[in-house]
This record gives structure tokens, sequence and C-alpha cells, in this order.
């Protein structure tokens, strides 16, 4: 007899709004243009890069490998001032898909550095958001655990937060900044409440199965957060880009999964997994 | 043979720049005027304002207390806008001895008010200080612990705190508002330096002697702080008002003793208290 395994999905998963825009915007300036170049991957899901990568899409390091008169476009993540300005030098099409909470962060950093703060910016300071965010400022420091703290200093601060971090993260990083000793703080929640209502559905479902699966990219910091969460609920958590990369051993004894997965995963990869989990053998 | 108490003093201690300034302020006055009204006692210290009450200083509870014509003393603490208008319209002199510190908190919250932000005071909502800042707001908010945080709501904040509460108090606070969720924060650091300066060497003071004494008004905020910090660290903390309230008991066994005072804490008590803690018999 088959025993099969009882699949759930978090209440809300996959991809926000900044993803869909820019995959459609990719989409569409690819079948009136051919070739469009991508400053860094669209967004880090390797399935759905390679699938634009077939239609056209060329992703470059950086500015340098950008052809003269191309079309280019700044992914969900944005790209700083400097990169912008270095691509109009080279008079280029630019087709900005930058999402419009990052471009929001940038502002806010630029306003904040205008009036005298020196910016903060809570978050991984090797992911390209913040990057760009940084790029964007005079003299930014990135905070991404306590030791950090040190590079603040302690005048006026302007403090924003890398949009997919969790709440508990920036508050965390934020009772450290205040106790370290400040003149005073401006403190504007950058968080993305898509990416939290994620966060949230995740751990909710954690608690509630045997084992959990979030699916993803590897690079995909908004994902990497969701499987970080789950394995403090429940440490049966394992990240997955996608079927391929499924274990049998991993579900022995199991007889309930939960399923989430990051912003930038695709539906087809979701609904792909669930299917083949759904027909597991449980018993 | 008679075994003499080890006596030390915290490296600061006793009267702040703002209540040296008040009180000569009010002998100042009393000199010129013979009668003078304080609203509220002018320091949290009842040796102080009975001395200052021979010179002819009379302590009122309100501005209806005050004679039309009279000379009012604003002390350390502050008055609200609205006190001081009603003072006007009853045509009195006012010498305004309102902490600089405190004016500032003042000007900051009225000024975060009119930037749209939502006032929070961190602070005790019964400290004249605090209800002083609070009447010079429209809707302002006091917090005093974790349940308080859901008076603020979670839009634009502008955060202050009380001059003579520990940067520890306004951290933790923080940390909660923020992890209530919220839009803006813009927070000005307004903790009193000296008063930080009186925490840091009782502190490291009751961590070296046998017993702590902390010398200050019951009422006084910052001596609180001061014996709660030191109760913290050093069980055997007592918060005594002067000699009179010593008890040879509380020091039985004990050959070293630590004392502190609070900022309004007159020279003359510490001195005294000294004096007669030394030459107990600690055999």
């Amino acid at each position: 007899m088959i025993a099969e395994m009882k699949v759930m999905l978090a209440e809300k998963y996959g991809f926000c709004p900044g993803v869909r825009n820019a995959i459609s915007t990719a989409e569409k300036v690819l079948a009136d243009k051919g070739r469009v170049y991508s400053l860094g991957p669209i967004i880090h899901n390797p399935d759905v890069v390679e699938r634009l990568a077939k239609k056209g899409l060329v992703t470059v390091d950086n500015v340098e490998q950008v052809p003269a008169g191309a079309t280019v476009l700044i992914r969900s993540h944005g790209a700083s001032y400097e990169e912008i300005s270095h691509l109009k030098q080279k008079n280029v099409d630019i087709i900005d898909a930058t999402c419009v909470l990052v471009k929001r962060m940038q502002q806010i950093a630029v306003q904040m550095e205008r009036e005298g703060y020196k910016v903060v910016i809570v978050g991984d300071k090797n992911h390209p958001e913040v990057r760009a965010v940084l790029g964007c400022t005079g003299n930014a420091v990135v905070v991404g655990d306590e030791p950090d703290i040190s590079k603040t200093g302690s005048g006026r601060l302007g403090i924003v937060c890398q949009t997919t971090q969790s709440p508990e993260f920036f508050g965390r990083m934020l009772s450290a900044i205040a106790g370290a000793g400040f003149d005073e703080l401006k403190v504007v929640n950058t968080l993305c409440k898509e990416a939290i209502k994620r966060q949230q559905a995740a751990v909710e479902l954690c608690l509630k199965v045997d084992i959990m699966f979030v699916l993803g990219g590897l690079e995909s910091a908004n994902t990497r957060k969701l499987a970080e969460l789950c394995k403090k609920y429940n440490s049966r958590t394992f990240h997955l880009q996608n079927w391929d990369e499924f274990d049998k051993k991993q579900v022995f004894g199991c007889k309930t999964a939960g399923v989430t997965a990051g912003a930038s995963t695709p539906q087809w990869i979701i609904d792909d997994f669930v299917k083949n989990l759904s027909e597991i053998d449980a018993g």
C-alpha cells in the first residue's frame, strides 16, 4: 500500500510584485529587441535566468561588458548612481526594472545624507541591493552584525534596512546601534511587507509539519531568510533550488510536508515540486 | 579596638549644573525679593527645599496658588507651555531656571510634532519633567514600560527620553517600539551626560564595596535610577535621604562602603554622611 505524503503550501509564497515586474519587463523588451543586457542576474534564480537567456537576455558582471548603444535592463535589486551615469556615457538604452521599494530606499538614503545624517544600511554587505544603495551614497556604512556597530560612530545616524531582512533582525541591530550611544537616529522602515508576509506564513506552516521545504535560488537573500527562520522553528528544514535537488532520504519517516518559496522562485518550479512530493511513498 | 569603616566616594556624584543653577538663581532672587514662589519643589530634596523655604521660597502645587504680581521660579524640571501662558496672564514675574537639557527636550518635542511625528516620551509619566514636556505638545504619549508600547501606534514616531533615565532603559524601550512595527522613527538622544557619568561611576564603585549608599530625595528620579542600577550589581544597596535614616544594622559585617549621591543632593548631606560613616565601628 502506498501512503501518500500530505503536502501543504504556505499561505503566501513565491513571486513578489517587484520580481514579476522585472521578468515581464524583460520579456516585453526581449520580444521587441531580441538582445538585452542585464547588469547581474535579473533575479537570483538560475532556472529563470536560463529561460530568459534563451530568449536573448545576456547577463554581464559590470558596465564595462555592455556594448555601446545596447539595451540594458536594471534588475529589481537596482544599480548605483555611478553605474547609471557610466551607462549613460555609453549611450545605451536603459530599461529600469528596479523594485519600487529598493528605489525608495535609495532615495531615502540619499535624502538622509543630504540632511547631514551618516547613513547606516542594515543588511548583507555583499547583496546587490545593499551594494547599489551604498553606491548611491557618499560614505554610508553597512551593519550586518553586532561587531559592525563600531563602524557607525555616534553622531546623527540615518538608518535603513535591506528590504528582505526580518523585523526581528532590524530591531536587534537598531537596539545595538542605540546602545552604543548616539546623538540622533532617523530610522525609516524600508522592510518589504511582502517579504514579511512570506516569513510569517512560512513560520506558521513549518510549526505544523514534519518537514519543511523552502524553494529558491541559493543566492536569493529573501529565500535564505525564509530558510533561516524556518530552521529556527523546525530543524528539519531544507533549502532546495528545485525538484532535482530532492533526496528521498530527507523525508524518511515524515507524513506531512510544508512548502514555501522565495520571491524569485517561479510558479512552475513550485508546482513541479509539490506534484512530485505528493506522489512520494511516505509509507 | 575600633576598626573604622573604609568609605569610598564615587568618581562622580552630587549636584549637576542644572540643579546648581536652579539653587543659585533662587538664592539670588530671594536675596532681592524676599518672597518667591516655586511651581512644585525646586529640586527633589527636602533638606534643600526646607533651607530655601526659610529664606522665603514658597512651594505651590499649581499656578492657581500663585498670587497675581508675584515672582515665580520655574524649577529645573521645567513647566508646560500652558502653565507659562497661564502665569503670564496673571502678570507675574517669571524667573526661568529650567535645566537647559530639559528645555532642549521640550523644543525638540515641539519641533517633532510640527514635522508631523507622533511624539513618544520614554520615561516616568508622573515625573514633573515628563509632565512638562507632555504639556508642551498636543498629543504626545509616554512609554514607561513594554505594555505602554501599544499606545504609540505604528506611523512616524518622534522619540525623546526623560533626561535622567539610563541608556540601557532607553535602548530597551527603543527596541520594543521598533519591534512593534513602524514607518519612521526619529530618535533624539536627550539623556543627560552628567546623569550617565554618575550612573557609570556608581556601578563601578558598588562592585568594589561590601555595601553601597545612594544619597538623595526619595522622589528624585535620577537618585532612584542610581539606586536601581547599584542594586542590580550589589544587592546590599541602600537609598537614604541623609544620615538620620542610617541604621547600624545595615553595615553589620561590612568593612568597605561606597557612597554616591543624586544630582539634587547637596554636598553638606554627603559630607555629613561620609564623616559619620567613617567613624562607625566596623569591628
